[in-house]
């Protein structure tokens, strides 16, 4: 009952304020901020949740943009958030207090974030999946997600929403490449944008081409969507690419596969939380004379790794931990 | 005392069956692996260890062998480690018994390994590290591993060599654009092979135009060498700028920056452990009400992480490993 209870019910209620607030909450693991999550967790589940992933330079923010419209043109509010430090949306919010995203700033009913990496990736994948939780709870009716990608990411943000857009552009080779031997996952729908240039309408039969199963197993063939972000070419049609994979996904979403993602991100949020107390103990230096060990070669990084785990987690929660 | 005394002796003593059998040993969590690992560390530390990283298709598995030649013209013994699912030396050990790389399986001077990525990833990293550890102590001169990866990748092993080689070819823009964004971290040397394709000195200049500072902070700003992988075309340059690249790391190598690699590698190893424990309580359906419970929102993400570290760590051990 700190700032938890009185948040959440403004945040609930729509106040963009008091949703700035507890996303910074949780950013900054305020106390309060896993009471509020509770919260509002219960009331989430209502929005439209995409992800827009993809290499740099590829466009990724003007498709966002373009959405964006997309979306209020049909009288939805919309929720952006980037999490993408190479994006022109992050560079804009870190550059200024406002965010200047082609006039949205003055819409009611648009709410753009920008998620910083501060340097490092550490505790960004927990904060941005409780951001659009945040944001779903607070009446938004699409939220847009906008993370760099190419292969697994620690950016990855597969898990907390419902379909993943991976754009690419003519020169994106590398991530064909990844798409076609299997190491990258399927996303739902890629996006070929810049289709003007030179080399698109190949890298789009390439892609149609490229076999449907991905990374961890038989995926179906996504939908190739052409599009010019800039001008808006092909963009409405991205959008009813993304309604219909919804739809589709909604009629076909057993309990099943629905177990299959939930256990996916309860399992990489309860790894972020020992990822960022381990290296709190790292970074405080209280393992200093366990590394020298091992840069003296006494003892061993899997010795070590054992002992860094007893620091936190005692010495029944190590052995628990690494019983087989 | 199981297994662990004896085969450590013949892995220390470059006995290659040994060697193979201590990798599997240590892939297939053998009780005594451990131990086995805590016993050939003391003695690891000689070897050079060189990662060979990029994007499927760019000739990584040509160049290794290129080198592997190099290497073996001077009278060192070498060690390859493909970790690499998309690598056509990969793809030669799960199609057949022997490794068919060039006639290589006859020179006992070479011993080639590949991992599997078995579907998951899980356990790759901290299974790679072991055997990159075995075949220094198995006294092999070189080891080169190849792995696939572009940007943030969990095929990483940097924490596992003395230097990484990312390489690249003509229509890696992808790639060129995550390490002009600081997304992806700077390797030591770039190589641009199939240098005779038309782009390849663009990408080359282009490369040198990069801003030296990658993904957390200022790094030296990287060699880029021209190769032809398959006519061996600027393979002795690259041989000679790793050795280069190495000689100076070892020069300026500070306790500090000694002790970053350490943590890093420390901790990674300890993250590995905990994410196949929580794995298999989440694949064994232990979890399967409280997934449910956030299925129907009556949990929500973060509170269920807790409850599985509880699970995993006890109650003391979650309570360490959550508190701020």
């Amino acid at each position: 009952m700190t700032l938890a209870s009185p948040l959440a019910t403004r945040v609930l209620s729509g106040d963009r304020r008091a949703l700035a607030r507890a996303i910074s909450a949780v950013e900054d693991r305020l106390p309060g901020a896993a009471e509020l999550m509770a919260t509002v967790y219960r009331r989430a589940g209502r929005a439209h949740l995409t992800g827009i992933t993809g290499p740099p330079g590829v466009g990724k923010s003007t498709l966002v943009h373009a959405l964006i419209s997309g979306h209020r043109g049909r009288g939805m509010t919309v929720g952006a958030l980037c999490i993408d430090p190479s994006s022109t949306i992050s560079q804009g919010a870190l550059l200024g207090d406002r965010v200047r995203m082609g006039g949205f700033h003055e819409d009611e009913g648009v709410y753009i974030r920008s998620m910083a990496t501060r340097g490092t990736l550490g505790g960004l994948a927990r904060a941005a999946g409780a951001a659009v939780i945040l944001m779903d709870a607070a009446d938004l009716d699409e939220v847009l997600v906008e993370t760099v990608g190419v292969g697994q990411s620690e950016l990855n943000i597969r898990n907390a929403v419902d379909l993943v857009v991976l754009v690419l552009m003519p020169g994106s080779g590398d991530s064909v490449q990844l798409l076609k031997a299997g190491v990258m996952e399927i996303p739902d729908i890629i996006v070929v944008n810049k289709r003007d240039r030179a080399g698109a309408a190949e890298l789009a039969a390439d892609l149609r081409r490229t076999p449907p199963s991905g990374a961890g197993g038989a995926a179906p063939r996504p939908r190739i969507i052409l599009t010019d972000a800039l001008s808006g070419d092909g963009v409405a049609e991205l959008g009813d690419a993304i309604s219909e994979v919804r739809g589709h996904r909604t009629e076909q979403g057993g309990v099943g596969a629905q177990r299959a993602d939930t256990a996916a991100a309860v399992l990489e949020l309860a790894l972020e939380q020992v990822r960022e107390q381990l290296a709190g103990i790292v970074e405080d230096g209280q393992a200093a004379a366990l590394l020298d060990a091992v840069s003296a070669r006494r003892t061993d990084p899997g010795s070590a790794a054992h002992a860094l785990l007893e620091q936190c987690f005692g010495p029944d929660g190590a052995r628990m931990a690494t019983a087989s």
